[in-house]
């Protein structure tokens, strides 16, 4: 045996690890940490040992250099402060569910390699579906099912390469995309759509404009380009639209894309990355509408549904389509439950030919709080969201450009260097960290409200903080209006 | 606050969970546990909840549910009489590692949103490369580096990426692949290969012919090849290498295949999945020779390096190329260290965006086991594999097909029909999982070592059991040869 790590040291390990991680949380709760790490590039690694060791070292001394070089040279994505990008956010019962899955280390990459894994991860995304109020078509009882993915990106690409198998016929398979097909998106997808454009040999998609003074895909557009590019012989293969943009979570009109995709034979993706857990309480459920016609959706599970990364649960309308593109049969991988067809194998579903099982961070979050603890927990960062809406527009000399579910933009009257110049100076405190976007050439703060330690006094103190700093920056002009007009890009 | 889990659980259940695992690994360590399970499709979802509950249930009873219907659906890829495909393994201090990256829930797409994770995990890559014996030109110290993907399957992917940005000067990211590139590999490449070629758009790959009466790839008919394809307009993209197939573990001519792909302009990736951890050891050093000449390779530290699932470590030569192909630069991405270039963006290394904090898990692995410690798990292996290999050809009746590094390949004497029957009674008696594939036409099973809870005790019972099954198999020939010819297919 050469594990060097015996079991006692095991147990007593996993309880340090616990006990640092209580620790952890307490302190981000607190904000007895700064956000973001004051750091150059390469300190950290002049920190750290120079090679593999020789001989094994106790875990003690590398926790003790964890504590001393990694933690402090983090970002904190949990800290209440933490409002740039999107959130990534973890809970205590996915960390329970993560450790027994990486003691368990299972890979399902096919259901004979793993039955319950597979089992539990086609239940649990049925469940989910349901509680998200997902359209019937995505459960795995009928045709349709789902899988999680490592994140939205993954996602992405898995529905291009199902939406090229299905716009050739196959033949894409054996003679690849040879130049003929097309993904289409806004200027305001995710550059994770782009990428899988790029990555599935289709070159850079074609973007749709928006509709005037929004951020969402105009479905005329969408229209017009598609059948001007038919015309030419090009096969429009998929949309991708957003529900919740990464810039302003606008919303894409989905009903009336879907009416375009149907219209030319086109996959329609929909990326709910962030947005998506919205749609656990019922009163945010307009966001999926016209989602009952997409062919695939995607909510990244680790922004904004507790569970750590990554976690993104992908479903499919047809999963025949997912599968008749990335399927393999070599003779190693034949089984006898695989050849019955009446088992789901999701190395079919997926890049990877391994499947971890990240059920199960998932299901202890299902399970331990219930469809109205998840609410709950939407419903308050909603709330921070909204509050700090307030705060903003309340506030002389800030403009508040969209406040779209937990996500609220503003800038500071005035040219975009009085803005940009408001981002350094708020990096530089270490104490908070927002994200710029530009729309229509307008450089913008975007505040994620996100962290489920957060509070109404951790917003009211974080854009206190922003006042301050503001207050700071030299004013450009004469006189600010004392209120500002607030356009509705990307609101709803 | 809606966190359900509080304080005092969460350590309590983490307690919980370690205790699970320590029993659990002990079970499998004794053999009391079934290496399979005995389930029909279905069974496992008929004893799970249907729904996700209204309210939060006690973790507890989560837990409960795991032991009664979750654990024993489980195929226990870490029984040590778990010789299917190649292994997947983790250790206790891999664990501990993962269970402390999932509380702390960063998510390092940029150096900005995770200054130490990057760095731990550029410099945990370099200290892997010097501790392998790979090539100096992979080190991040040079034009080179290292990155952790989730898999052997994604490795190959980005290097498709990279070799087509390359090949086509850039020109393939906006106008796609245009049916002129072409990946290329022998048809005992691992399946993930095809599979990345079709991701990519490229089709399928073009099989090159293996040297006569063994798995290897051919590099005069490489040569052969790539010229007709050039004279043909065809642009020879990637030459996929194996240092280590799936089949046989057999190991492709590197050295000879680079001076192909130089002479074409073609990128060479090396997929060393199972056997490159064996470089660990200097003795096993020769696996490697050539690769000083690839431009990128890839290892899965979950297969034999004792870190948990999905671990691949992969590198390239030229770094330039994965992010010329890759990177992004929406304004929400943008930052000072970025824009510098002086730091590592592992975005622009992979598939997704986010990129979640492996290099801990592998961190805690290398230092708690160190060089040393990794050898003698890596040689017990080799022992074990060394034993079976012996056990098989001392037996009448069986064939030994080969035997390279942990993989044992063998068959009955007969027709395949024999040795698929015995396959099927093995896998009936749930305590033993081999896998099988075809080579030249003929049925054989493979059985990798590689569990560290195994033994020398084990690995004799295990076998033992295999001729108890085998004697029950009726004989399709009169009289069986006492000793059966060893052909050398992929053996070294
Ligand atoms: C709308 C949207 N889509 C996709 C992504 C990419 O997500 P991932 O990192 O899971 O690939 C993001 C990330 O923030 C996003 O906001
Ligand atoms: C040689 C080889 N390459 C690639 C793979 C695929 O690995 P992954 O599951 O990490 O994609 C395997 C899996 O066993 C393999 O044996």
């Amino acid at each position: 045996m050469s594990v060097t790590l015996g079991d006692d040291s095991f147990r007593s390990a996993i309880g340090e690890v616990a006990a640092i991680l209580e620790d952890y949380w307490e302190d981000l709760r607190e904000e007895r940490l700064p956000v973001t790490p004051d750091l150059r590039p390469g300190d950290v690694r002049a920190m750290l040992p120079d090679c593999v060791p020789v001989h094994g070292e106790p875990i003690g001394d590398v926790l003790a250099d964890v504590r001393r070089v990694v933690m402090p040279g983090l970002v904190h994505w949990q800290h209440p402060s933490f409002l740039g990008y999107y959130p990534t956010q973890t809970s205590p019962a996915s960390v329970v569910g993560e450790l027994l899955a990486s003691g368990l280390a299972v890979q399902h990459m096919m259901w004979s390699t793993g039955p319950a894994a597979t089992e539990l991860e086609e239940a649990v995304l049925d469940h989910l579906a349901v509680a998200l109020g997902l359209p019937e078509r995505f459960l795995s009882t009928g045709d349709g099912g789902g899988v999680l993915q490592d994140s939205a990106s993954s996602a992405v690409l898995v529905a291009v390469v199902a939406a090229l198998y299905r716009a050739s016929d196959g033949r894409w398979r054996e003679h690849g995309t040879e130049g003929r097909y097309r993904l289409y998106c806004t200027d305001q997808a995710n550059s994770c759509v782009p990428k899988a454009s790029r990555i599935a040999g289709l070159g850079e998609p074609t973007q749709i404009t928006t509709l005037a003074g929004t951020c969402e895909m105009d479905p005329r557009a969408l229209r017009e380009q598609l059948a001007a590019d038919r015309a030419a012989g090009v096969v429009p293969a998929i949309v991708v639209a957003s529900v919740g943009t990464t810039g302003t979570c606008a919303i894409d009109p989905v009903a009336a894309i879907a009416a375009v995709c149907r219209e030319f034979g086109a996959w329609l993706h929909v990326d709910a990355a962030y947005a998506g857990s919205a749609a656990i309480c019922p009163e945010n459920r307009w966001i999926n509408e016209g989602v009952e016609y997409a062919d695939s959706y995607a909510v990244n599970c680790h922004k904004w549904l507790l569970t750590g990364p990554p976690c993104d649960a992908m479903w499919v309308a047809d999963r025949h389509s997912l599968t008749a593109a990335m399927d393999i049969r070599p003779p190693f991988l034949r089984n006898q439950a695989s050849d019955s067809g009446n088992v789901t194998d999701f190395r079919d579903w997926q890049v990877p030919l391994m499947h971890p099982f990240r059920a199960l961070k998932l299901w202890f979050v299902l399970r331990t709080h219930g469809v109205e603890g998840l609410r709950a927990h939407i419903r308050e960062q909603l709330s921070h969201a909204a509050l700090l809406a307030g705060l903003v527009r309340d506030a002389p000399g800030f403009e508040l450009i969209s406040h779209s579910l937990g996500l609220v933009c503003f800038r500071l009257a005035g040219d975009n260097a009085r803005t940009e110049h408001l981002r350094t100076e708020l990096d530089a405190t270490h104490q908070i960290l927002v994200t710029p976007t530009t729309v229509d050439g307008r450089y913008i703060l975007r505040a994620a409200l996100g962290s489920r330690l957060a509070s109404q006094t951790s917003v009211r103190n974080a854009w206190a903080l922003v006042r301050e700093i503001a207050a700071s920056i030299p004013d450009d002009r004469p006189a600010l209006s004392e209120t500002s007009p607030t356009t509705s890009v990307g609101a709803r």
